[in-house]
Formats: C-alpha cells, sequence, structure tokens
C-alpha cells in the first residue's frame, strides 16, 4: 500500500505550473467541481480553456446518472462550454448500461428495470436494451397493492438503480421485487455510492448512492457499483481515450469517490488526486481525516496528492 | 452467551399445553403474526380470546411507526378483537416519544422534526411535543431549492424517522437539513431498523428501517434505534405491566427484529422466543440460519426457541 503524505496545497504560481508540466490529461468530477446543480463554479470554464490551449485532454466523470451523454453535452453547451463531446462525458448512466455487456453479457432487446431518471433509460435505448419502470408515469400514482407494476415481468434481466429525485414509495416497492426475484439472482447494478452532493443556496441534498443504499438495505443484498471509485470504471475511461495512467490527474469533490477514484487506480504514479474545496469536502472534513485517516473507511486511500481552493483558482494562478 | 439449542417444533397439543403451562405474558408483534395489512391471519383472534380465557396477559409490540396506540386501538377494533386497551399496544412511535423524555430530556413544548406518518406525530402532541415535518402538505409539492421547508428551524430539538409511504425528495432532502445541522448534534431517533415486512398478495414490501437507514446513509451519522430488539424498549415494557421476564413470550415473525428482542432480553429463562412462519421468515431461511448461525449479523440470537406455522396454529392445537 502507498503511505500517503499530506496533499501539496496548490497555491501559487509555481505549484500550478508544476502540475501542468506532471499531467497531459485531467479527469474532472462535475457536481463541485464544474457547476453546483445549474450554477457554473466562478473561472471554471477559463482554467478548461486555458488546459485546452496548451494541448491537454480533459474528460468529465460524474456519478450522476440522472443524465445521458446526450444530455450532458447539451448543459455543457449552455453554460457556455464550446465542443465538449460526448466520447469526453463519463455519466454512471452509461456506465451502468456498459456494465451489462461486459461484466453481465446480457444481451440487447432484454428488458432492464431501472430505479433512476430518464439518462439510464437513454442509454439503454441506445444499446438496444428495453427500459422498465424509471419514470414510467404509472409509478408517480400512489402505493395500491393491487397495481399493475408491482406484478414481476419476467423477462426482465437486470435492474440499475441511480439518482433521482422522484423517489416514491411505488417504485421502490416495485424495485424492490425484482431484486428479491428468483431468490436474489437478477443482477443489481448500483449507478454510485455517494451519500450527498453540494447543491445551490448552500444545500447538502442526498445523493444517488443513498437510493442504491436504501434498495441494498430493503432487498438485503449486494450490488455492483459501477461509478467511482471502481477500478473498471477508470480503466474503461482510460482505455477509450489511450490515457497514460502516469501522467493523468482525477479532480473532484468527494474523498470517498473521486479521490480513491484516482488513488485506487494509481493514476500520476500514486500521486493523481486533487481535491478542489468548492463541493462537499470543507478543509475541517480534510484536516479531521488528516489526523487520523484510519478511523475512516477507506483510510489513507481517501488522502488527495494535492489540493486547490476551486478548480477556478488553477486558472487564475497559471494566466 | 446462551447456547442456542435448535427450535422446538410446536405441532401437537402436548407441546401447545407446554407453552401455556410455561408462559404467563405473551407479547405479540402485529404486522405478519396478527395481520398481513388490513387483514387478519386465520386463527388468531380465536388463539388470543383463548389466551385471555385462560388468564394469561398479553401486549402487542410493533415496529411499526405508522399508527399512534389511539389508531392501534381502533384497528384492533375493527378487526373484531375486543377490549384491547391502549396500554396493551407499544408502537415505536410511542417508544420514539418515550425516548426524547428518557434519554435524551427533550422538554415539551419542543419542535421535533418528523419523517414518518402522523403516529409520530399524534403521540409526540400527546407528550406536549410540536412536531414539524411529517404529514406537512408543503412536503408533498415537488423539491426546490428555495423551498421554505429547507431552511431549518433553530428551534427544532430532535429528529424522528419512522415508517412511511409518503417518501419523497423533498421530505428526504428537508430532513437531511436537520441531521446535518450543529455539527450533527441534534439527536436522531430511529423507529426501527425493518428492512422490508409481509403485505398482502404475497408481496414483500420496504419497511421503516430502510427509511432509517436511507437517512443514516445520506446523513453518514448513527441513530438509536428504539424499536425491537432494543433492549430498553423491552424493559419498559415489561416494567409497565410488571410482567415476570421469566413467564413471558415473545412471538413474532421476525429473526432480527422480534426473535432477538426476546433472546437478547433473557424472556423465558433464555428460552422466550417463538416464531410464526406467517410473516416475513419462511422455512428456508430458518434452514440456513440454523446450517449456519454465525454466517449472520446477530448469530445465535436470531435462533428462536420455539416455532410455529402460525398464531392461529396455537389456539387450534388448544381447543
Amino acid at each position: 500500500m502507498t503511505v500517503r503524505k499530506n496533499p501539496v496545497l496548490v497555491s501559487d504560481k509555481a505549484h500550478a505550473e508544476a502540475l501542468l508540466e506532471k499531467y497531459d490529461n485531467f479527469l474532472f468530477d462535475c457536481d463541485g467541481v464544474i457547476w453546483l446543480d445549474e450554477k457554473l463554479i466562478p473561472g471554471v470554464l477559463k482554467t478548461i480553456e486555458y488546459l485546452e490551449s496548451k494541448g491537454k485532454k480533459f474528460a468529465f466523470v460524474t456519478n450522476n446518472s440522472s443524465k445521458s451523454r446526450e444530455a450532458y453535452v447539451a448543459k455543457f453547451l449552455s453554460l457556455g462550454f464550446k465542443g465538449i463531446t460526448r466520447d469526453r462525458i463519463f455519466p454512471t448512466c452509461f456506465a451502468a448500461v456498459q456494465a451489462l455487456q461486459n461484466v453481465y453479457n446480457i444481451q440487447p432487446n432484454s428488458k432492464v428495470w431501472v430505479l433512476g431518471d430518464s439518462g439510464i433509460e437513454e442509454e439503454l435505448r441506445e444499446e438496444g436494451y428495453i427500459p422498465v419502470g424509471g419514470t414510467d408515469k404509472r409509478l408517480d400514482q400512489p402505493f395500491h397493492p393491487d397495481h399493475e407494476l408491482l406484478v414481476v415481468d419476467p423477462e426482465v434481466a437486470a435492474v440499475i438503480v441511480g439518482s433521482t429525485k422522484e423517489f416514491n414509495y411505488m417504485r421502490i416497492a416495485s424495485t424492490l421485487q425484482y431484486l428479491l426475484y428468483k431468490n436474489k439472482s437478477i443482477p443489481f447494478i448500483g449507478a454510485n455510492i455517494d451519500r450527498s452532493y453540494p447543491g445551490p443556496n448552500g444545500l447538502i441534498l442526498p445523493a444517488g448512492g443513498s437510493v442504491v443504499n436504501y434498495m441494498h438495505y430493503t432487498a438485503d443484498r449486494e450490488f455492483l457499483n459501477v461509478g467511482k471509485p471502481s477500478k473498471v470504471f477508470l480503466d474503461g475511461i482510460l482505455a477509450t481515450h489511450n490515457y497514460d495512467r502516469s501522467r493523468t490527474l482525477m479532480v473532484g469533490d468527494t474523498l470517498y469517490t473521486d479521490i480513491k477514484f484516482g488513488n485506487d487506480g494509481e493514476l500520476g504514479n500514486g500521486s493523481g488526486s486533487l481535491l478542489v474545496l468548492t463541493g462537499g469536502t470543507k478543509p475541517n472534513d480534510l484536516h479531521q481525516l488528516l489526523s487520523n485517516p484510519h478511523h475512516y473507511e477507506g483510510g489513507e486511500s481517501l488522502i488527495p496528492s494535492y489540493v486547490i481552493e476551486s478548480l477556478g483558482t488553477l486558472g487564475e494562478l497559471l494566466s
């Protein structure tokens, strides 16, 4: 195991330039790094334009499964980013569909039960799968034990659970029927393990991992986490773009997903994780982790190689 | 630790009479023992009338927090039970309010944030507390970050989370604000840890413990479980009615709540738990537990002293 030193605080131009020297490829988390809900974090667009002007490569890796890659392309465009193509966006709705194919070998035209938003449904359709459940309007109805969607469709081959705010008892109860069906043998894919995420107005809001964990608890069965810090997810992204692992940096705001993802994946020869403080992790959280890492699940794998106030700060320091 | 033998199957009149000989007091779980949702389990009413005719004492102990004791009195009456007074009904909405007083010393007239059904609100009002959240209609509205109920009311002194089917993002997100408030220091009471419960039509449905666990996960903090198998809950019930612990039997359908409750509480001198098979636990579940108890969280404390097909069977065998 890598013994991790305290992170380097990136606070002046020399530090920032050293980062640019060391890394060719940047993986960015989105919520809390690029934006807070629909609001861009100041300076971020400028930073990314600067990196691009220096020939750096980058991709966006988000545990949020609510939007498809297509929908993210539109969101980036609406926030002023130019030319972010969908091959550079890796949301976990996409990762979940990849896992259907690569991990479970589930054939196209199979039905897949969804607890989550349209992103999962869109990515499923794109690969020829048939989403059921999900945004089906009948699941907005009040719970009733005779509801038709509580009867298991035996053609369903897998269950994907991810981020959604359309969380109600009908959706949860119907999803549970599939997770228990056939002695709990239908594959159960979770889009992420995120407890919460930073929303607007300084709010901390429940995240998709809490939904996944709800279903894990009520069904009393494990799931495959396809989101960060999954190594399979990282390897897929690096392979897609031929990124050199040793010259890649993960930039994120969450210790147990983003930072662990970079560290477990041995990015940057073991020092390829940069924490930003614009999201869910506050300076005091980092301080507590550093005081006693073994108190945390994940231990030293949560310690970032670098820390910076904001992704916007990086651009400011460099320009 | 008590080394537990395999349970005695109560399958003939001699076994049933031996039980009656051994126990004066019977604690009954409700869901899966007395009824399935609104439907009485066959023979149960007759069994309880028989026990009463023999001078046996009994109380109902349910981890369901949705209904107040008053509401349970009405439910028992509507199902044909006569004279079940509220002092014999112990739902966890009541236990949660007791814990506010006895564990946290929270004064009457304090506000208590509720994620759960009206049972909790009614029990709170009865003790002079002011419930907020809960069934407030404004929480049925779609989530919006500017929603007034996402702003923490600093007068809230505790949070109670329990069973509800009115589960939506507004309720979860607003509850999270209280659980995180003041560095996570406001008491967090969970009404139960039940993963699921047996509903009508053979359905297994998500239970209140899954809601509690959702909030535990998203807030990343522990809670006080006031439901079965809590020893504090059991001690309170025994004390209320002066039941002799050594002559009390717990009857339930769930291993990790009901059976553990009777076993951990040393009812019947260490053999005071009776499993019925009309609820969530199937014969195969019991078989698997007995084959390898140490594979289960709780281990041997989950093994019932007795097992019977149904509470109705007990009456049949005795009459």
